[in-house]
């Protein structure tokens, strides 16, 4: 479009607020909110038909193949910006992500898909740069990098790069972890501070400065599941609280489950730098994304036992317990503020944070 | 950059032929032939390091969990512009691409996952109609959609839809098939006529027409693998030539396997409207993308009774016997021409046809 067209180009329009009805794909769809969740329930699982028969949202899919053996299977595309951020890159992020998400239904993770969509011009000793995060990422979380795909894209067509990984595992006998397990009377924990991934990417892309460094939290969570199972194979649920946050994870378990889960504000570890910086952005820091966490709901008898064995690796040095599941209220989540006041969690609807893995 | 800047913009410079020693990534390095070859060997590989022990250059890694089950696991992202071409779209090609992926290695394919990256602005319908086409295609050939991911970018850093799908399959006892099991004296067998879906993209992406109409040969091909296994579980080697055409993947057999590869070239099935655009374009479709075809190399003896299987299905009706794996020039593959002469086949350097897949 030139400075001289008078005309608005309503062709390559499109609408700087989400809707939530739009002929249009906007940011929003891409921010794991409600809206990411309208497009997988009215499009995709529509459109799917049969064959998406018995998915459900989960961080991995989990497949019986007949012969005792389960499978848990999962994906995730990384687009996050910029590619390069304090405590990661895209790489190292694209690993951990994905076999994250293999070990939220308890599975051991053991290889992982590489499909890279590169953009003509990438400097090449920044994708080396990028791959070589993901073979240590791989190497530090025990799985292999076994098959892979690389498509390049014209100038102006892509960003750099995008990481697609996709990854399975093996489920243990006698492990159910699930979102729909959670039960009345079950005690969430979540395994550290919150709100450091989505704060550092936020922080070098707008190049804010709040105090001290806020680095990502990305880390792989395959052993310290192990851990946990140690304690006991009968977890409830696990999630790892990427995009959408801690909230976002909150109110898809209890929707699922049919319950209703009550947690402390002051219970939650945010640290400082992460409250300073929301303060300063207006972003509530339930909201943002984490890469190295989770929130486990288990069982009142074992609460303490998987506490302390979560607290023993480095990794969930800072769990903590913040809350229960309950009966009153199915389908809603309630935080008691540090004023002593509750309030009702909601899942962001869109994106707060675009991009940001 | 504005036009009254004197200087060129080194920055957002790219090199318009693929160079074999850049540092920045070209076009070529999506192509399928050397580059794409050499951005593995050289990058990835060592990059990884030991995360990509034992990686091979085949269409699926094949992994053994430990209980007898081995498992086929393969990743394609899809970038094909434009998004519907005649005879099908970047859904149907996304499922079609795994699942035959999957299948060259004999495994029967059970579950894909689907991962979009989204331009902002797509629109709905758009995407509604590509989602379906996917679910229709996962339906034909009975592997279910079971989990995905989808992110958005800004207009102008993507290009309407990108779709990465993985997935995996079962390998049945006994069966062994792979590149490096290709012996001399062994028959190599082309599932049908080639050429069509590379024709078919570019024809409609340049507005070309070559009298006839040619349409994408996207199918799955599962379930003609399977006809094969019914006479024989030793085949020898499965490829689906996509990008970088039939000679791609002749030549890639020949190395891997340290054996030649002669066929005549009279025998490989051309349709005449390819081979017309072909030389129009000054293409060969040796080098030419094809999406629901495969290339087998098959023990001698069992090779008559394969081929009947394969012509008995209605994707392999039009197989053919096209030549031989010999033990002289190993590595090399060469034709005989109509004219009665040999020559040496390459595969392609770089990109003939950017983003047909």
């Amino acid at each position: 479009m030139t400075g001289s067209e008078p005309s608005i180009d309503l062709e390559g329009w499109s609408c700087p607020v989400p809707l939530r009805h739009t002929d249009r794909i906007v940011m929003g769809h891409g921010g794991g909110g409600t809206l990411s969740g309208e497009l997988i329930e009215h499009l995709f699982l529509p459109a799917f038909g049969a064959a998406a028969a018995g998915a459900t949202p989960t961080d991995s899919a989990v497949l019986d193949l007949g012969n005792g053996t389960r499978l848990a299977f999962s994906t995730d595309t990384y687009v996050v910006q910029p590619l390069v951020f304090p405590g990661g890159d895209i790489g190292e992020l694209a690993v951990n992500g994905t076999v994250n998400d293999i070990s939220m239904s308890g599975a051991r993770p053991i290889a992982l898909s590489t499909g890279f969509v590169l953009e003509e011009g990438l400097e090449t000793a920044l994708l080396g740069r990028i791959a070589t995060s993901m073979g240590r990422a791989a190497v530090a979380a025990g799985v292999g990098l076994v098959t892979g795909d690389t498509k390049v894209v014209e100038q102006g067509r892509g960003d750099g790069v995008y990481v697609n990984t996709a990854g399975f595992g093996l489920v243990p006998a006698g492990v159910d972890i699930r979102p729909a397990r959670a039960r009345p009377g079950d005690v969430v924990i979540v395994s550290g501070e919150i709100g450091l991934h989505g704060v550092a990417v936020l922080s070098v892309r707008e190049g804010l400065e709040f105090g001290t460094e806020v680095r990502s939290d990305t880390a792989p969570l395959n052993d310290l599941v192990e851990a946990m199972l140690a304690v006991t194979t009968d977890l409830h649920v696990l999630r790892d609280p990427t995009r959408g946050g801690l909230a976002a994870s909150l109110c898809e378990i209890a929707e699922v489950a049919r319950v209703g889960v009550e947690f402390d504000e002051r219970s939650v570890p945010v640290p400082d730098a992460v409250r300073a910086a929301c303060g300063f952005l207006g972003l509530d820091p339930l909201h943002v994304a984490n890469e190295g966490k989770l929130v486990a709901i288990v069982p009142p008898e074992v609460a303490d036992a998987v506490l302390e064995a979560m607290r023993a690796r480095s990794v969930g040095s800072r769990s903590a317990i913040i809350g229960r599941v309950t009966d009153t209220h199915p389908g809603t989540v309630v935080v008691r503020t540090s004023l002593g006041a509750s309030r009702v969690v909601d899942r962001p609807l869109g994106e707060q944070l675009p991009r940001i893995c």
